[in-house]
Order: C-alpha cells, then sequence, then structure tokens
C-alpha cells in the first residue's frame, strides 16, 4: 500500500491536512476522543458535537478559506444539498464574509431548509428538483459569479475532512483501524491520507449500505460504479450514487482504501438505537453506519483499538422516535 | 462564603477530592467538557459518558476503595437503589473484588434490575417495598456483616462525586458557574467543596424540579426540610425526600452553596429533548436540570462561562421516544 501510495504523494496531502487543521482550527471543535463501556477497544470520536452538528464544518470552513485567500475578489458560494454540506457551508461563507446561495429540492423537509437559512445562506428552492439542480446550480452560478463547493470532490474540502483522523490519532496513536461512513468519498479518502502519512500499517476501512454500495463495487471493479438511482437508506448522508474522482484516485489508483464493508439496513437500525442507549450518543443515521460494521464483526482490529468517525448527529426526531418506540416495548 | 466555608474546612475537603481523583483515575473516564452551537456561554460536562452511565462511579469506586484500604477483611457492601447508584456500587465491589448486594423494591423496572445484575451484583428484591427497603437492608448488613453504602450522606461518596467538578475546572478555569442536579445532595456538596477550594468566586447552584424542591426550602429555612412522600417527577435521579446531613453541613452550616433554583415538568420536558436533538447527548431526564435552569435564565453567568455537570445517561426509551414522538409531529 505504502509503496503504491507513494511516500510524496502522502507527505504532500498530509501536509495539506496539517495546513487546513491549522487554517480551520479558530472555528471547529476539536472533538473529544471517547470510550465507552460497550467495547473496550473501541474509540468514538463523535463529530455530533462539531460545528452545525456534522464532520462536514471542517471541509466547508477550509474550501471557504482557501477559496478566499486564493480569489480575494470572489461574490460567494454556492452549493446544491438539503443535508450537513449545505448547513456547513452556509455558516463557514457566513464567518468569512461571504454570501452562500444554496439550492434544495422543492420537496425537501422544511426542517432542512431552515437550518439552512439559521446559518445565514440564501436558499433557493422554487423549481429546484432533485433532477435539475445540478443545472440550476451552474446557472446560479453563471449570473451571480458564485463557486460552486462541491461537497466532496475537492481537495480542500477533503483535507478538511482528514482533520478529524488527524486528531483522533493525536489522541490515541494505538489506533489500528479507522472506520468511516462512506458516500461520495470525502470524509474516507481524507480519512485515508491523513491515517497513512501517520502511521502507514493503519487500516482505512469505508462502511457503506449494502443497499448503496457502489464505493464497495468500485474498489472491486477498479472503475467507477454507479448506482442508478439515490438508494433508499436510513442512511440519508450517504445517498450520493457515486464516489468522486478524486476519492477513486485515492482509493483505486493510489491504493490507500484497505476495504469497503456494508451493513443491512436492520443492522444500521440497531446500531443506532444502541449509539442512542447505549453510547449515549444522539447520533444520526448515517453515523452509526461504523459502529453497525463493528458490531457486526466486520471491522479486523489485530488486536490495536478501533477508531469510529461518528459523521453527525443532526438526526430526524421522527426517526429516532419510530426507532425508540418499537424497542421500549421489547426492552 | 468563603469565611463561612472556612479556608481550612475547604482545604481539608479539596485535599480529600485530590485524593479520590487519584484513587478512582485508573477506574472512571475523564469525560471531556463539551462547548455547543447552542449557547457559546455553556460547558458541558457529560457524566452520561462515565462508566454505568452516571457520574455515581466516581463516588462508589471511592468509597469502596476507601472501605477496602481501611477494613481489608470486609465482606462486601450493601446498598437500597434502584438506580443509579445500584449500579455503579455493583461495578465498584466486583472491580474490588468485594461482594454487592442491592435491595431493590420488587416493583422496579426489569430493566433496571437487570443493569444492575450485570455489573456482577446480588439483587434482592422479594418482599422489599419503598417503605421497608431501609429496615431490610439493616437486616441484610447484620446477617452477612456487610458495610451499607449510602447513595449521598457518606464523606467518601461526596469527595468522589466532588471530582467530576475538579476536572471541570481543570479543563475550563474561566467557569464562573457550576449548576448540578440535586436530590440527596451528594453531587451538589462535592460539587461545592472542589469547588470553592479552587475558585471562591465560582458559584455553586443546585437544581430541584419545582415538585421535589425540599433542598431550596432547606437552603431558605436554615433546617432540613423533608418532602411528604417521593416527587412524581420525570427526574427520577433526585427523588430523596431530604438532603443528608453532610450535605447539609456544606450547604447551611459552611454556607457553601450559592442558590438553589427550581424547573417545571414542562421546562424539564423541554430541555431534556433539546439535550437529545441540538446538543446530541443522549441524557436522562435527570441530567437535564441544570440545562433546563440555564434555558429558564435562572443561572445567573456574571459574563464567564456557565458549566453544567450532565448527571448521567441511563434513560428509559419509553420516556424518550413519548417525548419525541410529541415533537416530531410539531417541529
Amino acid at each position: 500500500v505504502a509503496e503504491r501510495g507513494g511516500a510524496d504523494y502522502l507527505r504532500r496531502h498530509a501536509a495539506e491536512i496539517e495546513a487546513a487543521a491549522e487554517r480551520i482550527r479558530p472555528h471547529v471543535r476539536r472533538t473529544p476522543l471517547l470510550a465507552t463501556d460497550l467495547d473496550r477497544r473501541l474509540r468514538l470520536k463523535p463529530e455530533s458535537f462539531q460545528r452545525t452538528g456534522s464532520f462536514k464544518a471542517r471541509g466547508a470552513f477550509n474550501a471557504v478559506l482557501q477559496l478566499k485567500r486564493r480569489r480575494p475578489d470572489t461574490a460567494g458560494v454556492v452549493a446544491v444539498s438539503s443535508g450537513n454540506h449545505a448547513q456547513a457551508l452556509a455558516l463557514a461563507a457566513r464567518t468569512a464574509g461571504l454570501p452562500a446561495v444554496i439550492l434544495i429540492p422543492f420537496d425537501a423537509s422544511p426542517a432542512k431548509v431552515a437550518a439552512t437559512r439559521a446559518h445565514g445562506a440564501e436558499v433557493i428552492q422554487d423549481g429546484v428538483t432533485f433532477e435539475n439542480r445540478e443545472e440550476r446550480a451552474r446557472q446560479v452560478m453563471a449570473e451571480r459569479g458564485l463557486t460552486l463547493v462541491h461537497p466532496f470532490d475537492d481537495w480542500d474540502i477533503i483535507h478538511g475532512q482528514g482533520t478529524a483522523a488527524r486528531e483522533m490519532l493525536d489522541d490515541d496513536a494505538e489506533i489500528g483501524t479507522i472506520a468511516v461512513p462512506t458516500g461520495g468519498g470525502g470524509l474516507l479518502s481524507g480519512t485515508a491520507l491523513a491515517a497513512k502519512a501517520r502511521d502507514p500499517r493503519a487500516r482505512v476501512i469505508g462502511v457503506e449500505p449494502e443497499r448503496a454500495d457502489d464505493a464497495r463495487r468500485t474498489l472491486r471493479a477498479g472503475a467507477i460504479q454507479t448506482l442508478e438511482r439515490a438508494p433508499d437508506t436510513l442512511a440519508d448522508g450517504v445517498r450520493a450514487t457515486a464516489i468522486g474522482r478524486r476519492s477513486f484516485e485515492v482509493m483505486v489508483e493510489r491504493g490507500l482504501i484497505d476495504d469497503i464493508v456494508t451493513v443491512t439496513e436492520e443492522e444500521l437500525q440497531d446500531s443506532l438505537l444502541r449509539a442512542w442507549l447505549e453510547l449515549k450518543l444522539a447520533i444520526e443515521p448515517t453515523a452509526a453506519l461504523p459502529l453497525a460494521a463493528f458490531l457486526a464483526g466486520r471491522l479486523p482490529d489485530g488486536g490495536r483499538p478501533v477508531g469510529l468517525v461518528l459523521s453527525g448527529g443532526n438526526a430526524g426526531p421522527d426517526v429516532v422516535a419510530r426507532l425508540l418506540t418499537a424497542t421500549a416495548g421489547a426492552r
């Protein structure tokens, strides 16, 4: 792995991640690394406590601050997202004094729209659908001279996300395996670049819903595989239909990802509940992916601690209420 | 306050708290101090991540280790509790290689009984009622030569509980006010002894349900006030009907508690939900007491950060499901 990864390649990216950590430090939280009664091998990085409630703040702040440095006259940023990237980018832009425009499909949950507006972004929903949103974003970019900040296929975003794994290994250098949720691959590739530069023996594993196993198939096939449609999964943070080109480079061309494993929807539900009831962490479904993989025995530990990046905490109360209600009867 | 408290008195207790911290260090977790998007003044000490899911592990380990040191031939410990003290004492005793017998009223929730047994304690429920449990405990003590470990009216317990505030001030010396849930007063008096020894200007405030305002009335009256019956409150961890004699000493005789404030059941419910949904912390209702007081504006901050000890995370899924279900519709 180290050879294909290339010492120079890793060194260069590790330096970028270090610079990102320095750049975003005044704006993001250094989340703790938690041990738990559930299993003594586990080390949890709860990005649910991160600003805006997810790790996305790391990448968004890095991307916005880099943009401002490179193009001081930029008119602002635009993104297509109804999720954590939208809120993170809105906050980062406001902090940097830049306008942010977020395109959200007209039928998205009002709570998510409100959260994005609460961070000061302009939200455009009128006539925006899941299908036409990319095209509409290009229109808005052109009309207003805004810069698109992609949620994952962007090196600044990737380097920002890598700062979580960097902190994790600063807090416990013994960690031998790190597992993260995998959608578009930004967190996964950032984690791999940070971890492998620090400890070439560290294993980095992506976790996907079985119903959204494109990254797993991509790793196996050696070519980007695309889901036919946005997957129907409880893990709404990993509904990207394919990983980005940069993550493909890290994963396949550089061979820096050790494995992608999948979990069923049932395993995911169960681990979400266990996170809330046993870990006492009110995480969102997507964040329970690595825990589900751990509990299913799919993260070989080689006798060393296992670090899980619990990606965020922006769960809908309805989802959790439904699961808790079903469980309360059974316990 | 400092004068009545007495420099010698504080110094002596602070030394005991420091010794307790050293003694229990291998067995308890150093929980983090969290900042949050909810309010920049807040500092949260989530004892929900403590071993056995509550701060009670601190006092229980200190009491058991002290007992073993003072009476190496002890036959074991006994306690009357169906809550967090039972689980904490069970784990501490097992760790120290001592038998633990816990008396739990016959009609307590099976989940709590199971949790206590899971930590290796012998549970006696047969014929135990809320009314006769103290008497039954004395019987068991006499028959088996066990030592009673009181859940709050015990200096070793109080000194153990004080280690949480000590860590809090180690992590952020700027904190000007610390608020904690108040039932029997063990956490409150330990917190006051730790905090006032460190910073005489620090304010220490206990928070009670309005329905269980005996500590508030005790502070006002200058004599221990007792509730007529165990209060009907969502905060099931503070159902003691009066504070202990030692806590009375700290609070009234030594004047080390700045205030006791109360919150309504509605305020408590709302803050529990906000803890789960906004702080991303799956705490138990009792732990939401100080948050409720903060949100209601009852914790004057004097411009300095406010530290809340979120006492535990052993919430029943049924309670939280019910609250989340009611909320999910409204949000």
